[in-house]
């Protein structure tokens, strides 16, 4: 199957979007969250796991996989759908953000980025070039270019050459990218600055992409400005091409970002908060190391239909998470991302229904009826 | 469904023995494998995987869920069964062995055996009564008494004295347990000493328990010493009743225990080395990390049915492993559980088939067909 997005319907009373995302490992329906399998693994969870809570794309990280096992041992092995055995469909990032994020020594140039490993403190360089070229042998559905994730915070003169840079490297990945069937998308950046925000919307469309994405937020600054700057770049993006908000992020956020026209996210959240014990119900998070649930035989959430609130009670997971018990990790994760697909599926049914504001009334109503965050 | 045990059938030219338990959570044939689930997990498993790889039995640690959720707890819950989701048979042990090999202050007497908590180094005690009570709380089908399993090396006296002690309290638990349903086992001890090995066998047998295990070896002795000691023991027990090996152990022992006519074994060895990368094959155990499996894209052991292996290459379980992903623990144990599940149901149709010797002799051809241990 070729790459193609289709722009079912839009809400009426807001600008949240139905669509559906072709790829050649399988379609799927948008709004739709991505969970991140960081080394070519959603921590904890099989492939079986993944089809079981309906997981309908995953994100993969270029930067990990590049350092180890290496882009060209996976392409050698068929790529990364086979070596992981995950048949639906992927989506790489291009690295950038990793650099970017967890190493300490790295140096920005017009060619691209220098880098010593997080793993053994190498030498690396990742180029817009390179950074294709790693994700064509992985050979994920959905690439990203190199950009740079312009640091929270810069001022305007830095957001704006920082932005540029993003621009003309976008240009060289699409000048690299070999027409493989592989789609290609842009990435909005600009800082916390409308204007530079819309400039770089402006600028990715003018090039031309398969979708776009808005990267750059959730990284540190106050959600009001989070979403002032998703809607600068998204108000300048075409209807016709999927949107995708990078890194984003609580259940709050997907709600604001598909209100406002967003179709794809991505955020380590809900693995991650579960590997702390940390698990999200409709009336909020629920700390599962807390002593009331330690003779709790109720599921994490009545009426929650995944395999873990099917099977185990709180007092069991508050013990296997006390106990630093693997299957904790395992357990909560399954939970968290039934729920961020059922709160999209939710979603995509309220847009469908063209009631996306009652919706979002009685998301934020549940929460209410708890003193939990 | 009460417990029982039916003997079916001897096999011609060896001890071999095929039979069948029932206890009130189903029933299974024998020779049987116990996974342990030491604190009410099998590590990185949940129920389902148990299943899916033909789990009949496992094995729980009374030490470890009676210091941490505490065996009230569990009990208040409604039991163990219900509070790990593991509708199946279950085998809980007495706890003693674990004072012994974790705690490093104990005092053992006539009353039972005083200890600091290896969790926190609050003091306890274990006595026979309340070894038996606790398992009671936990409700497996199978329950331990209180034994010194006499250390290694031990000289004469201090064996008999051990032996003599774990008499004495076999005899207390027998009188302490209620007419539950649970069945109740004895452990043969005597050290590295035949005659008072056999000494055991008898006056266990004299008390009368369900079962019988042999407990106290694979503590460090040489494998001829081990062997010498089980049949010492097991030669003086009664046909009618299930033998189990305690904590035996390595495939290549569980096929002498077989042919000495053992019907129960549990170890540790298949998770946790899974966990360390070390996987169980036909032909040997493979070290996962080895770089000669870096691009190798067969599975551990072609053939195998396991889920690892029927999805996963050897270069990925690799890579999860390199990579310290929680994904390599499960994946390896799935498949270190259906091997040694897989070896126990060929063992016991080798003995239905009377061809016991052959499938031994098949069984260290195919080892020294590699290199490997």
């Amino acid at each position: 199957m070729e790459y193609g997005f289709e722009l079912l319907k839009k809400e009426r009373s807001t600008g949240a979007r139905l669509g559906r995302i072709k790829t050649p490992h399988g379609e799927f329906s948008t709004p739709v969250f991505m969970p991140v399998g960081t080394r070519g693994s959603v921590k904890g969870l099989s492939p079986a796991d993944l089809e079981e809570i309906g997981v309908d794309i995953i994100l993969a990280n270029t930067y990990h996989l590049y350092l180890r096992p290496g882009h060209e041992l996976i392409g050698s092995l068929g790529g990364l759908h086979r070596f992981m055995n995950w048949h639906g469909p992927i989506l790489t990032d291009s690295g950038g953000f990793q650099v970017f994020s967890l190493c300490g020594l790295r140096k920005i140039d017009e060619g691209g980025v220098r880098f010593n490993s997080h793993l053994d403190g190498s030498k690396c360089v990742l180029t817009p070039e390179s950074a294709i070229g790693i994700q064509e042998a992985l050979g994920a559905d959905i690439i990203m270019p190199l950009d740079e994730c312009t640091p929270y915070p810069a001022d305007r003169e830095y957001a704006l050459n920082s932005m540029n840079l993003t621009h003309r490297w976008a240009l060289r990945c699409k000048a690299a990218k070999s027409a493989n069937g592989q789609a290609l998308f842009g990435i909005v950046q600009g800082g916390m600055y409308g204007d530079l925000r819309e400039d770089s919307a402006r600028t990715l469309v003018d090039i031309g992409f398969d979708g776009y994405a808005v990267g750059g937020l959730s990284v540190g600054e106050e959600k009001a400005l989070m979403q002032e700057m998703a809607y600068a770049a998204l108000r300048h993006l075409p209807e016709d091409r999927p949107r995708y908000l990078m890194g984003v992020g609580a259940p709050e956020d997907l709600v604001f970002g598909v209100e406002a026209g967003v179709d794809m996210f991505d955020c380590v959240m809900p693995t991650r908060n579960a590997r702390n014990g940390t698990l999200f119900t409709r009336r909020g998070k629920l700390v599962i190391k807390n002593a009331q649930y330690e003779r709790d035989p109720s599921p994490v959430e009545e009426g929650c239909s995944c395999y873990t609130c099917r099977n185990f009670s709180r007092a069991y997971l508050r013990h296997l998470f006390m106990s630093g018990e693997i299957l904790a990790a395992r357990l909560n994760t399954v939970h968290n991302l039934y729920y961020y697909a059922g709160l999209m599926k939710e979603m995509r049914s309220a847009i469908k229904d063209d009631r996306f504001e009652a919706f979002k009334k009685g998301f934020f109503e549940d929460r209410a009826l708890t003193g939990r965050e």
